[in-house]
């Protein structure tokens, strides 16, 4: 029986994919291979690699000037490949710090540039995000970094920052493609796979062609922005499993009405599960109203004390990975794409109940 | 219906792998969610990595004082990687040239180090390797790096390098757990999982513990050998999938008898088709015989225009994939651990057809 699974990341994916993946595992579109069995260069590959991209830029109305890589070491392989590819040795560069992964990408790029945090919520405890009017990138910023969504504080950014000239970079790991953006505004986004868009193992850069003329000496060739755009992210071996099922992924968002549709039905998904949370003396969400997440809800009990015969209960009713990240504790609802709408309304039937039984 | 499939990379896997994989990828040992979708840092993804590392030194008989890392980025990341975590700023590096790849890692470990090419084959247009007598790391290298087999030229080293105190590095992506090796005499050894060893997405590095000490300034996190030993090499998400079907692969490789077993069965394999070839002047096969690989075997026809309708009819006889590579041309048949002695001998009953009806 599947469950309802609310975990971080890796995270559920949609059962239409993976039905799709398990009814050709061993047997490919007639091929008597599986896909992860054909060469990346074969003709039917390639054509799964170049329809992926062709979707996600159809999904995401990307505009010309804008390369797509599919990448491997995860977001965090990025955080190093960002200031190799986009700063120049002395180079300064912003970051803006709203929690544990903005932190993160602040201590790798430290070792290739010069950071300036020009914005820091670690005095309110990350439960918001800077003031729109206040942000802006240090003089000469290479560019300004910042993370949209963090998945372990649940603090997201209700508007895209406005940085003039300086190329805009976006970790969007735990929020792409779950509603529409205006890509024009960003000189790059990133995202590891592995909450909206398929499993662990590719990362996706969309990058404004005119970032990629520079590169710095020693950028390892498989990060080399340029390199692998001239390669179709093919100058090595892509994972292809992953990309395949990025693309069976992709394939589903559009069956399902594409990024206004979904921004519609994750809207509502957050909205209900507030609701409950702040409807209740039971239960606390610690976010300023104006940062809550869609993907990503924290939220607490009363009594901590409570929290294993939550965990355990949810369990046992089908609801799985409620657990806070290991560094906060508490509890946290990651609801991304592929969590349905009866996911959450499961869990907040869930709630009420154990609330009676334990208020 | 299952073809043999005969690429060089991605490459053939175990049908008993597909199989369980495919039959639990929505449910996951009854977790109700894909082995995909649980964190990878879930107690039950903890322990298929611990048990994948644990198998794989059981059936390579590591010795005590190695690590066993699991990276992103394919042993292309790692011709960066290994001058990264090896060298520091000035050092010398000494590698053998025996074909494509070994050019390859020649080409990247420039960037980061003075390289010594001590043996090239280039002059014998990659048709063997050094001789044994003569292969000596130059004075002050900081390590020795070759190929034990070239997929594109189907050569292979007949024996293990004597170098003395400098570290030996080897690339083993199209050989690694073909045979037994000796871990000992190698400082460090690497492979992409995409032949031998699951789907793309994974490489495998085994490490001496003392190599691991030194790392220079500015290598990525994720490629930081000393960070990922820590991290048991999730410091960050890992491509999960990837590394599950690598443990079901090794638990294949347990059942079908290990590596000794494995090395009589790709002996077999590959002497009968070299002896197919060599008994016909209707093939040939043109590396010297101490040189030639287990694991890739690349062989032309006397008349070359023959070759697309061999190719033609071998996929219709259900043998694919069987084009050389396209810098080389011609034919190649790759034999790696999962391909059947059964395919070979398929592959050879077609060989003897096609030359009846067509010499």
């Amino acid at each position: 029986m599947r469950v309802y699974n609310f975990a971080a990341g890796p995270a559920t994916m949609p059962l239409a994919v993976l039905d799709e993946a398990r009814s050709e595992l061993s047997d490919w579109r007639g091929s008597g291979m599986s896909v992860m069995e054909v060469s990346h260069r074969s003709k039917d590959f390639v054509q799964v690699a170049r329809e992926s991209e062709a979707r996600m830029r159809r999904l995401m109305a990307v505009p010309e000037g804008y390369r797509v890589l599919f990448l491997q070491g995860g977001a965090t392989g990025q955080f190093a490949a960002i200031p190799m590819n986009l700063t120049g040795p002395g180079d300064r560069v912003s970051y803006v710090n709203t929690g544990s992964w903005s932190a993160k990408a602040v201590a790798e790029a430290r070792r290739y540039a010069t950071v300036d945090v020009v914005a820091d919520e670690a005095a309110t405890n990350y439960t918001t995000v800077p003031d729109q009017d206040t942000l802006r990138p240090a003089d000469g910023a290479a560019y300004l970094h910042y993370t949209p969504n963090e998945t372990i504080g649940g603090v997201e950014f209700g508007y895209i920052p406005e940085v003039g000239d300086v190329p805009l970079v976006a970790d969007m790991s735990s929020t792409i493609m779950s509603r529409p953006v205006e890509i024009s505004r960003f000189g790059l986004i990133y995202a590891g796979a592995q909450k909206n868009l398929g499993p662990a193992g590719l990362c996706v850069v969309l990058v404004r062609d005119d970032l990629i003329r520079r590169s710095r000496e020693r950028t390892p060739s498989v990060w080399d922005y340029r390199t692998m755009a001239a390669q179709e992210s093919m100058l090595n071996t892509p994972p292809t499993f992953a990309w395949y099922l990025l693309g069976l992924t992709l394939k589903w968002l559009e069956d399902q009405g594409g990024l206004d549709a979904m921004a519609e039905r994750n809207r509502t998904k957050a909205g209900r599960l507030y609701a409950a949370i702040d409807g209740s003396d039971f239960y606390a969400n610690p976010v300023a109203e104006s940062a809550r997440s869609w993907m990503n809800v924290p939220f607490l009990l009363a009594d901590p004390a409570l929290e294993p015969v939550f965990l355990q209960q949810a369990q046992e009713a089908g609801l799985t990975n409620l657990e806070g990240h290991r560094s906060v504790g508490g509890l946290r609802a990651s609801l991304y794409n592929a969590m349905p709408p009866e996911g959450v309304e499961a869990l907040i039937d869930f709630m009420k109940e154990f609330e009676r039984s334990h208020a």
